[in-house]
């Protein structure tokens, strides 16, 4: 067995979501909006899923999704794109893989940012890379330019970025990525940049896209995700946005990893990304009421919160909450203790985590997020 | 760029398909149905989908899924397995992606069998591993004992089987799989073995899977595919069924690939998996009827075709029917010279192919194939 996998456990949002199964608790954890899905998406899909087609679509995903893709980037992040710099992939996840798999060759060296999602560090590990972690510190997050600079090295090939960043909320500003952007053209390396929260900002933070950074066309690999931009998350339909030189190869790592996508769920995102601009502003502004709910709750149970702009999550802060202790024993107690799950944000780490720190999803309705916040002010 | 993808094309089955629909030739080269796909299903996936979940389901796959996959092949293959012996993919392209990287670690050998589907050299290569080919030889195609046990050396750590055969049609017996079976336990060797055609096998031809074989239970990593058993190519819903000492690193290597499939797609294939016995074996008696009418005319307008026990293929030897040339060459002119698209053979080979053979897919109405027939008839 490979040395990557061997003991391996599933991911911690698997485990936590199992653990809030089996206890009966609210799943603040893993994170998915608790919700049906955007009843014109359901229709879409139903319809397709019932007219067809049903066989393989091209590798590179359908046309009417490439372009409504292209479309939605130009419309809202003023994009100079085309249907034909877009590669439909099976979920953001596949889209990291295949540019994870397409960019590196063994011994590469790859910088990652922690706190991370965690499956980050074993695609580079199982790509032949070498992880090296440079740490953003709370409250601010602010990415360190210097610790970046000090990380590259003569072996260094890529930097993985997730902005919007999950677990911590943080939106990057444009300062911060315009000195990432420079760096990478100095030092001529690539910038893998889950964007997936792209469409959850809030208090009006403006989402910058790296591949729009100067010197960044031909150099970073944009992803996106339908499933977090409709709240969606089991649709698993993801893109990546590149110049030639780079969807070229990933697109190629594509073809042998899940080949293609499913073509109803392919032509409903399709349909979605070309909703007026309302239905985007409309799902923002209601996830922006969730986290105030959730964060004027908790601060009134008793919690530190620590503030989020973007993404599902917030950040409480166990230890300035006056709970001590090891913030993974802790989220794997809280199910059963308070009736919560939770993520550990050491799960999101390669060295040590700041200690006491939760990651808990708003995107739920507010009579769940008014119990679960009751149940922690409990526990509290 | 890895070197890997460097330089590679998009797969013959695109490309086939890209010259179908610009030349509007009919397209028997990549292997899908010319159907919606069996009502009942898409029902069920339309319904599915309106109902919810529309949430990341967990990773391993939906427990009626994993039940339903587990009572089929309990039913038709008399396997003893249970929900959790099994691992729901995107696709069976996932699951030999994911069993590839979590069994090969760089430096091993993997033994190919050719000809073989073209994601495998490239699969294997970008894990790390080495492969080596043992062909088999027309008209027979029998697995060549004699030459597989000669390609196993000290570093080789697995074998990757295609049965029922792509592109062969060949379905192995008994005995030649026991001989397999028998090297695997003999060397300590893991085989990958690609079962999606298991349900796509004639003339009352037996499908022997490899894990019921002796010695093979903690050996053999068995992947299905439900687009290949419902004639549903797009839905990309595969699985794996292997003991825990595999299924458990190919289970994390999935959930970094893609972490899970679309609900309403799991939901439908398990409701199609307990359909009766009679739903399955017309679909198997119409598939048969159409590989002997496409055989038919062809022999009638002149052409060489291989017998094919199963899978929607078979072989057509051009020269022996008359036309010279190399393969790919004349499966490249056939689109614009006769209006129909197929697959040369030397797309599966690593040595050198036998000269001439396409392969033509016969999932397709009677009129589309006496249309075929009579076009490439002409053409000859
Ligand atoms: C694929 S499970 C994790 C989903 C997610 O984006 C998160 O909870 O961080
Ligand atoms: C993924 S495209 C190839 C499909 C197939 O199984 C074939 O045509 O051999």
């Amino acid at each position: 067995v490979n040395p990557v996998y061997a003991a391996m456990a599933t991911t911690i949002f698997e485990e936590m979501s199992g653990l809030a199964r089996e206890t009966g608790a609210i799943n603040l954890g893993q994170g998915f909006p608790d919700s049906i899905g955007p009843e014109e998406l359901l229709r879409a899909a139903a319809d397709a899923v019932l007219a067809g087609p049903n066989q393989y679509p091209p590798s590179a995903g359908m046309p009417v999704l490439r372009a409504a893709v292209a479309d939605y980037y130009r419309r809202f992040q003023s994009l100079d794109i085309a249907a034909g710099d877009v590669l439909v992939t099976s979920g953001a996840t596949e889209a990291i893989a295949a540019s994870l798999l397409a960019v590196i060759s063994p011994g590469d060296e790859v910088i990652l940012i922690e706190p991370m999602y965690d499956a980050y560090r074993p695609l580079v590990e199982r790509a032949g890379g070498v992880a090296r972690a440079v740490t953003l510190r709370p409250p601010e997050w602010r990415l360190p330019i210097d610790g970046l600079a000090a990380a590259i090295g003569p072996r260094t090939r890529a930097i993985v970025l997730n902005n919007p960043n999950n677990p911590t909320g943080r939106v990057f500003a444009h300062d911060e990525l315009a000195a990432l952007a420079a760096l990478c053209v100095a030092h001529d390396l690539v910038v893998i940049s889950d964007e997936v929260w792209e469409a959850v900002v809030f208090d009006h933070a403006a989402h910058v896209p790296m591949i729009a950074l100067p010197g960044m066309a031909d150099r970073a690999v944009k992803i996106g995700s339908a499933g977090k931009i409709f709240g969606l998350t089991g649709w698993k339909v993801g893109f990546v946005v590149a110049g030639p030189r780079l969807l070229q190869p990933i697109s190629r790592a594509h073809q042998f990893l899940t080949f293609t996508t499913p073509p109803n769920l392919q032509i409903a995102v399709a349909h979605g990304l070309g909703l007026d601009d309302a239905f985007f502003s409309d799902s923002r502004a209601a996830l922006e009421r969730s986290r105030d709910h959730l964060a004027t709750r908790l601060a009134a149970a008793g919690f530190t919160v620590l503030p989020s702009q973007g993404t599902y999550f917030l950040t409480v802060d166990l230890a300035a909450s006056g709970v001590s202790g090891d913030d993974t024993t802790l989220a794997r107690r809280m199910p059963h203790e308070a009736g919560v799950a939770s993520i550990p944000l050491s799960s999101f780490y390669m060295n040590p985590a700041p200690a006491g720190l939760i990651r808990l999803c708003f995107a739920k309705p507010d009579e769940m997020l008014d119990e679960a916040a009751a149940r922690l002010g409990k526990w509290l």
